[in-house]
Parts: C-alpha cells; structure tokens; sequence
C-alpha cells in the first residue's frame, strides 16, 4: 500500500485509546476544539526532535515516539502541571510502516499513560524531524516557576544524575560494560520518565522548579537568572546511580551529573521549613528528593567540594555553540 | 557575536509588541501560561513547512515568516475562531542573523495584525523545518466544522483560485509575463491572507466551512466525506483573478483553481434560505462570496461545465503521493 499524509495518519494517528470527554473536536477537521476546565489555566509546552542532533539514527523508532512526548511532559512537570492534550508534528524522509507502527507504539504508551489525547498534526516529508506540543492545566494562579526561588530555599533534585549523558557516550564509542549497567544506562537515555505526578506534588512544596533537559548547572542557572539570586553547590550530595559510579571516576561522574543533558530529572528549590513535606515526598515517590544545595543572594553558581570552592566555566549543552 | 539558542530566543523571538492580558507566563519558562475566556473553547491547530518542500529555497525569509503563521491562521479562519496565542518550533542548518530577522519581521507583522502573542517556542539545528501551532477560542458549542454540511446547501469560496499555483509554476519555470501580473501572483503564493475576520463573520451563517491548502476539489472533499454528502461544482463560475485569466487558456485556470494548493481561501456551505446573509458579507469583505456550486445526496464529487458533468481524476496536492 502506498502510503499518503492522509492513511498515514489514518492508519498510525487516529487509533489511540484515551478518549477525554474535554475534547470536543480531535484529529481530523482544521482545528481541535478543547476545553479547559473551570478555575484553571492552560500550559503549554513546545519540543523539537532532529534526526542526528537530538537522537542517533539508529535509535528505535518506539524509543523517539516515547522521548519526543517524554521531553514535553517534564515541561509540564515542571510547571506541576496536569498534561491533557499533544499535538505532533513529524516530517519523514519516507513513509516507513514498521517505522511508524513502533513510533506509534512508544508514543501511544506514555500518551497514555499520563491521559493525553493526541487532538491534532501534521505530517510532511522531509528530513526527519519531529515536534511536539502538549498542554495541560494548573489551578488558577498556581504554577511552579522558574522565577520564584528564594534566598535561603534548599535546592533538591529528583531521581539521579548524569545517567543519559554516560549512555549517550557508551552509545557513540561503544564502550563495554556489564549488561545490567549498560540496560539501566540506555533506558534512561532512550526512555525518560517525565516526574508529572512528582511536579504535582511539589506545586503544593516547591517555590521554584526547571527540569533538567540540557544540565543541572545550565538549567539551575536559568532559576537563578530569572529569580534574580545565586546559589552553592554540594558536589558529593548530587545524586548518582549506581550504574554511573560503576562505571567511571567520582570526578567524571560529578561532571556527567553537572553538565550532561537529558536526565529529565526536576531541580526544585523548597524552603527550609518544609523539610518535613519532603520526607513525606520521598515516602511517597520511588525517584526521592535529594538536596544538593542551596539559594544564596550572591548572584552566580558556585560549586562546593569539601573545603574548597570553585565555579563550573562550560555549563552544559547547548545547540548551535558546539 | 556567536548565536546561542538562548541569544537568538533572546534576540529575535522575544521582542514582540502583542502583549496580551490573558497571557501569565510567556516565552522564558518551562511552559506559557495562559487563560481561556469564560464561554469560550480552545481552538487548535499545528502546521508545518519544510524548505524545498513548502516553500523554494531563495523564499525571502520574511515571507517564510509570514507564510507559517498565515496558514494556521487559516485554519482557525476555517472554524470561525478568533486567534491569540502561538508557539513556534525553528529548526535552522545555521544561525543567521539576517535571515533570523527578515523571518521575523513577517512572522510578527502578521501576529500583530490579529493580536497574536508568541508565547513559546524550539530552536535547534537541523535542516530548515518550521512548524507552528496557533490557538484561539470559539464561543461554547459554535465552530464550523467539515461535517456540518447539509444537502441542498450553496457551497461558496472567498476570494479567487489558482493565484497561488500559477505563481509556483512561473517561479519553477521562470516564466515571463507582466510585472503587474507577476507581482500580484507573487503575494498571493508568498503572503496569502488568512480569512480570520471573514471565518468570524461565517460563523453566523455557514454550516460546514474548510480552509484551501490542497486544492479547491480535494479539501472541498474532506467536507464531502465527513458530512456524508456529494457535491457538484459549476466548473465556469470558479473565481479566478484578472492575473490567472490574462496568463493561462480557461481550461488551465480552472485546472489551477481545482487542484493546486496555497490558496488559502475558505470554501463554506450555506443554506439557501441565506442568501441575503451573503449579500451583506460581500458587502462588508472585499474578498467576497462566490456561490460554485451545490452540496447533494449523491456522494462523490462531480464537476459541470456547460451541459456536461464529469469527475476529477486528480485531486490536488498530497504529500508523499508524487
């Protein structure tokens, strides 16, 4: 059969089980018609995946489909949002059935996962390219920001560090190691677990939250630039799985923790006194809070390794500086 | 100065002058935050244009600009909605600044038009591919839909048809006619006019309505079969531009006016008991109604010209099928 932008997204899009009776009008005329429901506002959320920039050309097509709606939905994580609504957008070099079949299917579980319907998109051919955009609601006048952080928050993270930057190098140099590491490594690199349920949760907690998609140190640096503070860092508290520590030098792996993308983790700053709430958190949620630091009015980023401290001068990943 | 993802968010994408007071949170955090009126429905839709796909490669980049924005504006034309939000997600080969600011003199010069505030966005590295998503509001339980349409209903189009496939057509081919001519075939490929005033005002009147990105016979068709319904068009009574006619026999014109794409014009349905509701449309938009033709019980697509009646063998553009 030859496929067309139409029985694609005939045959791959429009078969997805979560059905939200908020939507009105989905897949299949000019516009989605949604709505959000009352005392609430909407969030919304845009993410790019390139071919080669952003995932090896022989990643599994799942673990695209999963990534592309993962990344999206630690932005709304972030905010302590509740996801509801994506859209896609992929150009495709050619119409590949078994390609899509498994991008479908990677993209349709974590969909459903977390109760989003897809409610509309596009599909071009062209390199392969893929964005997309997911919106979901906060209460009225709540949201986790980057720009709320205050001097003397504890800076926490969740989950460990550090984990998807390790397999992104096993994957290029084809380093060996044990299988079990190696598994551990590459499902966190290839499929990410957006904390949605732990950003919830925090919204009640936290005064400032990012997610951790391009570093802790370049992302913890946008909290402090938009809340207009500074902040240590407690290099030995980072968290790091055992995988990560199996595998390389304390040092490498600080560094790993510090500066590599793609973990996807939140880095939320709590007040002191809510330490309590945290513990409950950490009863509750199987990634854990771990403090790392703290917010300090001196503006800037400083690392602490013992007695000594120290700034971190290249921060992280960025596209087009490389 | 070397161009950053934040640098070029921070230069070009976040001078904007539509501050809108329903927008809490806009470009700068994980998510935009914004709210729905009261009574009203989110209207969504996402479009994407591929370089050598979408547009030629020496498209100037402020009708790129232009272009991305128009045609999801078209679509929330197409259900009668009123636009206020987008996100744009720009994957660029380099960070160009020149071009980065021709794109946005014509992505925010259109925005600014219909009080559209960027609220979000992507920017990578990777073959130039821009995708959009623009979202509005219709009034609760109104919007035109492609499976409103009732048999015996006038079918309609703004505007005038083909103007945007002769002007590919000369571009491929560099054919020369008069300046006048070129010029306005030109626009009409590279700064098409969303109908967003005129979708508002259809809403009042029209059963069904769809925007014209395919070709006249293959999106009046995607009304056909969603309303359960045939049609036929009055193959003489198409609307064609001055500039079409001067440089094309009938036969092509009309062939242009069926089948190319980019139009950008709507095609509604509406019953014939309205007929002085159109009146006042054309009274009021210089684009006008043009009534071409009738929806019937008889599925299918059927063209007449003088006596004859025939079918259309190829409809329009698709993506994947050349």
């Amino acid at each position: 059969m030859k496929l067309t932008e139409f029985s694609i997204i005939d045959t791959f899009f429009t078969k997805q089980k979560v059905k939200r009776s908020d939507v009105f009008v989905g897949i299949g005329d000019d516009c989605a018609i949604t709505k959000v429901p009352k005392n609430y506002r909407l969030v919304t959320t845009v993410d790019t995946m390139v071919a080669g920039m952003h995932f090896l050309n022989d990643t599994p097509a799942a673990a695209i489909g999963h990534k592309i709606a993962a990344v999206s939905l630690s932005d709304l994580a972030a905010m302590g949002a509740i996801p509801a609504w994506a859209t896609l957008a992929i150009t495709l070099p050619k119409a590949n059935s078994k390609w899509l079949k498994q991008f479908c299917q990677g993209l349709f579980t974590i969909l459903k996962k977390y109760n989003v319907q897809l409610i509309g998109g596009n599909t071009t051919a062209g390199p392969l390219t893929i964005t997309s955009q997911i919106s979901g609601f906060v209460p009225n006048k709540k949201a986790l920001l980057r720009s709320s952080a205050k001097i003397g928050d504890l800076i926490y993270v969740t989950g460990t560090l550090g984990d998807a930057g390790l397999a992104l190098q096993l994957l290029h140099k084809q380093k060996s190691l044990n299988t079990k590491d190696k598994k551990f490594l590459i499902q966190r690199l290839q499929y990410p677990e957006p904390r949605v349920k732990e950003g919830q949760q925090l919204l009640k907690i936290a005064h400032a939250a990012i997610d951790i998609s391009d570093g802790l140190a370049a992302d913890l640096s946008h909290i402090l630039y938009n809340s207009n503070v500074g902040a240590t860092l407690f290099i030995e508290d980072l968290p790091l799985s055992a995988a990560l520590k199996n595998n390389t030098s304390p040092f490498t792996a600080w560094k790993f923790a510090l500066t590599s993308g793609d973990d996807y983790e939140l880095c939320i700053t709590i007040p002191p006194h809510l330490k309590s709430a945290v513990t409950k958190f950490n009863n509750k949620f199987s990634c854990g809070l771990k403090q790392i630091g703290i917010i300090e009015k001196k503006p800037g980023l400083r690392l602490q390794l013992q007695d000594k401290t120290f700034s971190l001068t290249k921060l992280g990943y960025e596209h087009f500086s490389r």
